[in-house]
This record gives structure tokens, sequence and C-alpha cells, in this order.
């Protein structure tokens, strides 16, 4: 757990989180549990059920995980179980969500990577081809993160259908945001190899909760389970998921708030002379340039906080904002314009 | 996640929950939380640093988990890292709690355990002598679950220096009840392999909410910290954990509580010609002989939930019932003694 910068009355427009948070109706069924709630440990049968439905397979594809992030560490504990072939290696991107990497090694595996090329964008091929013996998971993120941008999913089939005996882990935790879904039943069929991990988090305004689920062939989940603490989600979390689920309005309603912004967002960098990349998630990445350092504290220093990625390859001089409530949006960009512009 | 048993509306005897719940004022703490403390990722300042007051250690000496079964994952998964030697081996007892096995297993280790004698006391003597080099991990309980006993302090301590280099986990979940403890700073600087255990979800009733915590050297937390996800606790969890430690007045009442249950349980048992262990914890093991299944069947549908232990070693004809409070205590007597005598 690390410590995030002090961002008390602050916009937090730098962890990607939905700043309205969750639906109303999700907090009335919190405020309605009890004391005992709290002493009991929770039932999974009815959030499960929830997402099954609300994924479109059936329960026996479904692993809840508290936040995607334990999905992530449980999926790699599993594929790293077997260590007779010696140090295994899960295979990636950069620039990537850096749990991927933060597992692989925690857990004493070798992170192997692949840079993206300037546009940002998930190259299958160059994974392909970076595939070896030793890869035991190949992670990928649709729509990526940082960049946003996405490919056609039949392309994720294919690599599916490439990397095996490896599994194929395609983090969808802005997909909500894009329209657009690997889920089915079939294709865990068809590809057993495939994992999907789903976040709750964002669209749903549920960070603060911690759900999240994998998804995959029920068999492929077998190993993996065990490495899931039985008890995981806590009560709350497993009260809000069903709720934050069944009110579809909300989750519509926040996805074209993300929308609107992005557009605000990409208006506002091409005024201003800035890079963008196409994003179909609910942030967006901007390069700023050689004074990026400088530009994330300015906007801290107004209240506004961004994400530097400037770190990683192919973000040179990059920050990262998340596209979420409009009028989030519209002070983000003020103050981004009062920065650069020196106007007051 | 498994489904446990349907107990709506039933005496939930079988967990070793809370059976009040959370104390009031941490129901309070979160009934004011907000639709962004769902939206939002949780921060860990606070609640670390609460736990670290409440145990009399520095905050460095602390990881918060998402209950312990998250924590004896993580310290699992660490001691399996290096896995230069072969397949790696962890030790513990049975009977015992299933988690240590069940995450032994699940990471592609071994459980090697050692057989408990019939008074199921823990011998340090025992587990000694069944260290090899393949040895990283040592599982203990204090007080011992299933069944309550528990051993002088000192005999851990010279246990962590023998097993050495493989690290010693005290699972101290039960700890409150027995009103001892290893915690204190000196001990881990002494110490550095020793990992003790800490759960709220007892004497604190936050089951529900998941709240557990890793006590160690900071050197030793190093490579277990990464294995724990950086948003582990949820916000609701991290809201009430500091509400709940500060009210000691409702911990020492439900301590009390889960004693004077010990006292009846061992009374009625007595009279009923059962054999019980002397119990420092909020459980009481039970003797009931060969029906025991039987009469778990019998409790159940009389509305008291008790879990049969009778399939573990040393367990045979034995059931487990949780000792909270007085009242659910006298039911579960009553019923137990309907059951037994076929009084009606």
């Amino acid at each position: 757990m690390n410590s995030e910068p002090n961002t008390a009355n602050a916009l937090r427009l730098h962890l990607n989180e939905n700043t309205a948070g969750c639906s109303p109706a999700v907090l009335e069924a919190l405020h309605a549990l009890s004391r005992t709630a709290a002493g009991f440990y929770p039932d999974y049968d009815e959030p499960r059920e929830a997402a099954a439905q609300f994924l479109g397979v059936r329960s026996d594809h479904i692993q809840l995980t508290n936040g995607l992030d334990e999905g992530i560490l449980a999926v790699t504990a599993a594929a790293f179980r077997d260590r007779t072939g010696g140090v295994p290696d899960a295979l990636g991107v950069v620039p990537a969500f850096d749990v991927f990497e933060g597992c692989a090694t925690a857990l004493g595996g070798r992170m192997v990577t692949v840079p993206l090329g300037s546009d940002l964008t998930l190259n299958p091929d160059e994974l392909r081809k970076a595939v070896t013996p030793q890869t035991r998971i190949v992670f990928v993120t649709n729509p990526h993160n940082p960049s946003g941008t996405t490919i056609p999913l039949e392309r994720f089939r294919s690599l599916a259908r490439d990397v095996r005996p490896a599994w194929l882990f395609v983090d969808e935790t802005y997909t909500d945001f894009a329209g657009v879904t690997l889920v089915e039943t079939s294709i865990f069929s068809e590809h057993p190899n495939l994992i999907v991990g789903r976040s709750f988090s964002k669209a749903f305004g549920l960070a603060g909760l911690r759900t999240g689920a994998l998804v995959a062939h029920p068999a492929t989940l077998e190993p993996i389970r065990p490495i899931v603490p039985v008890f995981s989600l806590n009560a709350w979390a497993t009260a809000a998921l069903p709720v934050a689920l069944a009110d579809r309005a909300y989750r519509d309603w926040y996805v074209a708030q993300a929308a609107a912004s992005r557009s605000l967002l990409v208006g506002a960098c091409a005024r201003l002379g800035l890079d963008t990349w196409p994003s179909a998630a609910n942030f967006q990445l901007v390069r700023v340039g050689e004074r990026v350092e400088e530009i994330v504290a300015a906007l801290a220093a107004r209240g506004v906080i961004v994400r530097n990625r400037s770190r990683e390859h192919g973000c040179e001089g990059c920050l990262r904002i998340t596209a979420g409530l409009v009028e989030d949006t519209r002070r983000a960009i003020d103050a981004l314009e009062e920065v650069l512009c020196g106007a007051r």
C-alpha cells in the first residue's frame, strides 16, 4: 500500500476514479447494513450471480475479486505455480498498468516487456514474436492504459490462439467506456487460455469498495480460485455490487459524461497545441512536453491532481488526466490553460 | 470463495464470528460515508497508525491486510518466492486452520504437518524436529484453533530462534480473548524471522469488513508488502478500523461475554458427560462422539449452526461452538441438551 499525494479538497484526476462516486442507490443499500453485517463473513452467491448476469456468462465463469488487482495477483501466482521449468516469465507491453510487473516480480517471476510504437497502440504481432517457452502469461489491456487506444477484438482472439499454452490476460477495466468486450460464454470454450479481467471501480464508481472479477472457462479458473481468499470482497462490497450493476442508467450517464469530457479535453489540447491519443477510456494522455513535472505541480497547486506518466517508455513529456464529470473536466482545462498560457 | 450453509435467521456459531456485530460507533462512522468514499481509492495512513498504536509497535512494523487470510497468502507467497531449492515446504500442525495448507498447496508448495497429541496443545519440540532445509515457513496459532489451548509465549520465542532461517508465523487471531500477545517492538528485532498475524474480525466484530494485519520487522515485511495489493482493505474497512480500535470498552465487554460463554459451555458439557479442552478463545471444542454428524444436523434443524470438525486428526467426534454472547450460548446449550437428552 503506497501513500498517495494528499488530495483532500483537491480534484482527484490522477487515478481514473469516478469523481461522482457510486450511484445513490448503492449508498442507500450500504446505509441499510447493520452491525451484524460487519460481524459476519459475507456470502458471494448474490453478487457473483449479478456479475454473471451483467457480463452475460454463467456464474461458473466468474471469480469475484477484491478489486481487479487481487485478480491479477491470483492469476499471476497460478500461472507461476509450476516452477519445474525455472524462473517463469510474464510478457507484456510498455507503457502499461504497473501492477502486472509488480505482481510478476513480487512472486519471483520475470517481466518481459515489448515497447509500444509512438501510437501507443497494442501490436499483437510484436507480442507474439516475444513469446518463449518460459512465457506463462501475457498481459494486455483494452482499452490500453495510459493511452486509451483500442484494437479490434478479433486481434485478441487470434493472440489468445497463438500464445498457447501461455494464458492471455486481457484487462478490460475501462471497457465500459469503450462499449466493447471480449466476454461471451462461447469465447472461453474456444480459448480456454483466455482470462478477462473486469473492474467495477470505474464506470460504476466502486473503486473504494474493491470489486472486480475474473472471467474465464471454469477449468481455467480452477487453479486460480484457491489463490483468492475465501472471504475476499467485504460485506459492504457484496451489498453494493448487485445494486450498482442493476442501476444501468447511472452507469450510462457516467459513461456519457466521460465521452463528453474526452471531447472537451481533446479540443482543449488541440487549441493548446498538445498531442493526444485517441482514447476510448475515462482518461486522456496528453503530451505537455519537457516541463511536465512543473506543469503537474502547478496543476496540483491549483487543486487539480493529474498523473505524471512521463517516466515511462513512449510517454515522455506526458501526463494523464481522468475524463469523468464534465464539470471536473472544465475545471481541469481552465487550470491547464492558466498554467500553460500564464493567463489569470 | 465457498458456499456456506444457509444460515439466514439461524444462530451462526460455526465461524467464530462476533454475533453482536461491530461496535455501534463503527456503524455510525460507516453510515457517515458518502458516494465519493465509494468512488475513490482508500488511504491507509490513519488505519495503519491506529493499528500500530493499538498493538504498541511502530507503523513500519505493520502491513494491513484484507482480513488475515490475505496476510497468510502474502506471507506464504513471499516465503515460497525463491524456488531454486525445489518445491518449498510449509510446516504446521494438525488439526489447524485450513487456510495454511490451502495457501501452501495453491501456491505450488508442500504442506508438511505434525499431529498434535490428544491434549490438542502445541508441542514446539515436535515442530522443531520436523524442520528440514526445504522448510520456508512454520505456521502456528495461539490460542490454537480448533482447541483454544495456549502455551507460554516464551516457547514461541525459542521456536522462532530454532526454525531459522525459516519464518515462524504465529496466528494470533483469537488473542484478544486470551489477553496475551507476542507483539512488542523489541521481539521483532530479536527475532526478524517472526511474523505475527492479527485479526480484528473476532473481538472487534469486523469479520464482514475484512481487517487484519501482519506484524513483523520492517525488513521482513519488505518482500511481503508487494504481494498485498496496493488497495487492499476497502474504504468502509479503513473507516471502521480506527473507530473499532478506539472503542476499547466494546471489545472488553465482548471478551467478557466470550469468557462467560466458555464457562457456561464447559459446565454444560461436564453435566452432559462431554469432553472439552481448556479454551482461551471465543469457541469451545466439544467431543460429542460418534453421532457428531447427526447432532450437528439436529442443532441446525433447531436453528443453531455449529462446525463439524470431526474429520480432522485428533478431533474425532468433535464439533466446535462459538462462545460469544451469553444469550446465544444459552440458546446453544438448550439446543444441545434437547438433542442429546431427547428432552422437549
